[in-house]
């Protein structure tokens, strides 16, 4: 029975293995495939001297070379290692849509040597401290709290200080030598403050001001190359004009902007040309032409004033007085207020208790209440303008009431029909019943604006995000290989094994005490976790090493404390400090900073020409009343007659791309006037394989 | 006999007590003999505006009535309270010498509306999760590891995900919910994203840019007012030249100089004068005659070769080829390195067991070997040239070892004679042995460059130091009247009682588990440790709230959460936050500023006059083989005839105070031109009382 259960389920892994091998041929298909289309694309030396496509094909066949390997060793029933899985994001990297983390990645390693001075110094530093921990304290006779010698290894003193640098053993680590003597506590204050505090500020200010220098020095390469391409379609555009000077024609730059972005409005289009053609010339020079690049990246909202479509269905009923009496009271910041009150009892409510059934009732009250509200916005506001693109809360409040309003019916529909309670659907009207307080925030500005911040730098920590994961991959496959398996988590609590984590090693350990079966690298979901722990820090030790009784590194080796302390160092010393420094970066730009140079000459051409919507409207939330208009191409008219009804607002500084962002962060750094006319070598920018950088 | 022992040490009590309170008393007294002092010297209506003089005078009033109101319950046998305690550090603020502290705190005070706009928006977002979490995981019957209902109350859960934020109960907050299913994994994931990582680099970069913000402005009023002196000071000195500009003459410049800095030598004086007077005219106009604060402000080193004494008492020994050949070898690089290598020799032996009569006789040769070192490096350089003022590591290392001389011979001394060994003597020795091997650092240049920086915002940190501990004082004095003698600590462990600290409400608890018992607001001392341990935050639940197993606040009241949470935000949040920023904007200033324009025309100046010493003399450390003169006011003779045996060096960019680094931080935003000759109103700048002001 057991033998047949045991060759059922060898079966079934064998299945399992040859399904994901088959996956993975596939993914390697597709990439090989990818790579042929790009050698018939680019020329064929370029193609060869992109280093991106190399590796790409480098870990093509080394992944080959491995599965065939890996296959052969299965067939013969030995032990193999998938050792390629380490490579695969190699390939994330260098796919041409992974620009923002090849520039990341780039700008670390380049930051790296100055990084490694201040480690090897601060490395220094601990292993000082150590060993005048070790003379101080190792002939005292100190136990720690579970009996064992305190302080008595040289190379576990190095180790519970750098833990301690950490602060995940904060106290412990000190007290038995604080219980003997508190002058001993000198010792770690020196060593909290010296190794904890001001080594790990100066990590962060250098790892800022590297990764900030390489990534200004991208950024700038990236600028002239862009310019640089811009001359170059200047010269194929140019014509002659009096004077002998070359100029673009209005008719020229139009074709040009229609093809490159043909989304864009007459009346936009016709905006742009006049922030270039600043003279009103009818041409324009070089320097002009070379800022359409960026003045395409510059957001800007139409507006345009429209009667409400039930205006035009109803005039005599929408224009009566009680229409009108209402339109006033839903504007009216009263109303704001009435429904902030709601939202605040409506807090109260979900955190009574839902058995109460006066409480789950209430919930139907409140929905109503939501629901009402929307409706009576759209009575007023224009609808189209009320579910503009850029009006995110709008959006938000809309989808989330009306998803609750669709999952309790759901809910009550199943509990009705067979008393039965989906925990799913549950869990999800009370995640959307709370989401639906976040709107609270919006109402105050000071928040919003540090909302708005926190949204515009969106794009880029979605790139720190990306570089996590890509890390996290490469940690969790080894991790994986290393400790498989080593710890096992019992679903069922009774089964005596799940009180050590299926390990005798464990019995009576920290880690099976504090229930920390579950944190074990047997599969990708529980890694990821893990090493999210492990960057959080706290407990990493009692994680990772499973200690004591058996002393350290009972269940793995010792290699385990280096698989640590170089995913500490690799994670939380360098790409969260890049992290932290980046979110400081952009709040320091939104600080100090205005608008930029380009930004600012299109908003001062809005104001001349009036187009410009009144700001006391657009605080007054009445923009809402207008609509955005982002395909207006068929008018065919003249656009200037056109303008008179169209407004126009530069969108608060929001960003397209993070190259947008970046560049607008070390603006102040740039030479506006550098055209760069001597060619840069192509390779270096190493850009040209790259089909969507035109559009940047 | 217990009645007896209880009257003993009631009447012990009471006279340490009587001690305490006419230590208090004399004091006060100081204060006031002070504060009556200062109200003689500084005319009548600007005394009484003065802040700082009302808050001494209220806190002595307070504290005097304090004293009465306690030592007249204390006679009637009441209980009362020392609350005037919390109000001393007052006294240290506002006393003329806390500027530093005084502008930190006003600093911190102006930052605070910015910041507790962010700390709502995080409290809303902590508060938001916790709704979610008790919607989700309440109902589920979840247990803590203890057996304890899982996040069943709200207030709870909103504690716990509070502590989450600080990462100090990282994954056991997280594991009921995890081990029920890896999707609430996600739950928490998103709560430490945006609660630990974002918030909390969002306050790093509100406070850091409102800190500096306010900084800045107190920095810029400080200049203007500076600045404004320095003019006040030329219309006194001034003498109408011709063309009708007002100037003042080589002369008076120089008495002025001798008058304020009587420690400056004539050739320095003279290169200032130079390098004011640029056109050599013999006298010198506004503009440059304002510079002066800042001139003297910079530190510059006067060098003069100097024969070795040696060389004049046995010149033909000194001359001798054997001589000669020695200082070349005692020069070269391989003696520097060879040192290095017995210091790392050294480190193995130290690291050994001390037991091995072997190892702890190499020490006596190792000791050897560093005094001779150091005898043969004073035979090569001029030893005052070795001992000057800024030969730091010179100093450090021929303190440390001669120090572990004189300790090692003390301690052997004691062995042989008794065959008891000084734990005290053999600690000194052990730190003093582990110190020397700092030494290796010095000889890389890029941890030199490290260091320095470090060295040179030694000042600031210091202002922080104080910082802190006005508030830990704070935080202590309200901690013992809070929570003195709740938990007793015993030196005899075999003590029944020392297994729950004494108190039986803790019997089982993780607190007394994990042997915190010294961690405790009984003394000055330990309320001390105690807060620096909260400071690290990790394990802070269990140190300050004894949880479980009599659930929360067993011992202690809830109120020690509010403790905490001020503790928290005003320490951790706010303070800590400001110090890293600090140690960052110094580091930034480091790699992006070269040096600031005052010292660059002095260094001109200095490489005009041919007076530079050589960058590579500098660089071989031969800088040793000349002699700083600091008092060379005797020689009466023209300090230009003297100019050419003494060469001058710009010290590398050190500060003389705290203020001037901040001024150097703060340069580029500064107007040079701006002297404010629309009187700015003394007591604005707040400085009038400050009677230091005048040298800064």
């Amino acid at each position: 029975m057991v033998v047949l259960a045991s060759g059922c389920r060898d079966a079934f892994l064998q299945q399992k293995r040859e399904a994901t091998m088959l996956v993975e041929l596939l993914c390697l298909l597709v990439f090989s495939v990818r790579l042929a289309h790009y050698a018939k694309v680019i020329p064929r030396d370029k193609f060869w001297k992109d280093p991106k496509n190399i590796c790409i094909i480098v870990v093509l066949l080394l992944t080959l070379t491995d599965m065939i390997i890996y296959g052969g060793l299965k067939a013969a029933n030995c032990y193999s290692v998938r050792w390629s899985r380490v490579l695969r994001p190699l390939l994330l990297i260098n796919v041409t849509e992974g620009r923002q983390l090849r520039r990341a990645f780039r700008s670390i390693r380049n930051a790296l040597p100055e990084i490694s001075y201040v480690f090897v110094l601060f490395i220094f530093s601990v292993l000082i401290f150590s060993l005048m921990a070790l003379k101080l304290l190792s002939k005292r006779d100190l136990k720690t709290i579970e009996g064992t010698p305190y302080f008595t290894n040289y190379l576990e003193i190095v180790f519970e200080l750098y833990v301690l640098v950490t602060t995940a053993n904060s106290p412990d680590v000190m007290m038995p030598a604080y219980n003997k003597s508190s002058v001993f506590a000198i010792f770690f204050i020196l060593y909290i403050l010296i190794n904890t505090y001001i080594f790990m500020s100066v990590f962060l200010a250098v790892v800022f001001n590297n990764y900030k220098k390489y990534l200004k020095e991208e950024i700038q390469q990236l600028v002239r190359a862009k310019r640089h391409k811009m001359v170059r379609a200047f010269g194929v555009l140019q014509e002659q004009k009096e004077g002998g000077q070359p100029v673009v024609s209005h008719e020229n730059w139009n074709k040009l902007v229609r093809q490159v972005r043909p989304d864009i409005s007459n009346a936009h289009k016709e905006l742009l040309w006049r922030v270039c053609d600043d003279d009103n010339q009818g041409f324009i020079g070089k320097v002009a032409f070379v800022q359409l690049a960026d003045l395409l990246n510059i957001e800007v909202i139409t507006l345009k004033s429209r009667p409400h479509p039930l205006e035009s269905i109803i005039p005599n009923l929408y224009q009566s007085g009680p229409s009108r009496l209402l339109c006033r009271v839903v504007q009216h910041w009263g109303f704001v207020i009435a429904f902030d009150l709601i939202i605040l009892v409506n807090a109260v409510f979900i955190g009574l208790d839902e058995e109460n059934p006066l409480i789950s009732n209430s919930e139907w009250f409140f929905l109503a209440i939501y629901v009402l509200e929307i409706l009576l916005k759209l009575y007023v506001f224009e609808p189209r303008a009320f579910f503009s693109k850029h009006s995110f809360w709008n959006w938000f409040d809309t989808i989330v009431v009306f998803a609750a309003l669709i999952a309790t019916i759901i809910n009550s529909a199943l509990k009705s029909s067979g008393g039965y309670t989906s925990r799913q659907v549950l869990d999800i009207v009370f995640i959307l019943r709370v989401l639906r307080l976040i709107r609270v925030v919006d109402r105050i500005e000071r928040f919003r604006a540090i909302i708005n911040t926190l949204i515009r730098i969106g794009p880029a920590i979605l790139t720190f995000g990306q570089l996590i994961l890509v890390v996290y991959y490469i940690f969790a496959m080894v991790g994986m290989e290393l400790f498989k398996n080593k710890v096992k988590f019992y679903e069922d609590l009774s089964n005596p094994e799940s009180t050590y984590c299926g390990n005798p090693l464990l019995k009576g350990s920290t880690f099976a005490q504090l229930g920390y079966c579950k944190n074990n690298f047997n599969n990708v979901v529980s890694s990821f976790i893990l090493l999210l722990e492990l960057t959080v820090v706290n407990q990493w030790h009692d994680i990772l090493l499973h200690k004591h009784p058996p002393m350290l590194t009972a269940v793995t080796h010792k290699s385990a404390l280096i698989f640590f302390v170089l995913f500490h160092v690799l994670v939380v010393i360098i790409i969260i400090n890049i992290f932290v420094a980046f979110v400081l970066e952009a709040f320091f730009v939104e600080y100090s900073l205005g608008k930029g140079d380009l930004q600012t000459s299109l908003e001062r051409k809005i104001e001349e020409l009036e187009l410009a919507v009144a700001q006391e409207k657009l605080e007054d939330n009445l923009v809402n009343a207008m609509e955005t208009i982002d395909n207006d191409l068929g008018t065919g008219q003249s656009p200037t007659a056109n303008l008179p009804t169209l407004l126009f607002k530069v969108a608060s500084k929001r960003y397209r791309t993070v190259d947008a962002l970046l560049q607008r962060m070390f603006e102040a750094d740039l030479d506006p006037e550098d055209f760069a006319e001597n060619d840069i070598p192509e390779d270096q920018t190493g850009n040209f394989a790259n089909p969507t950088f035109a559009t940047a």
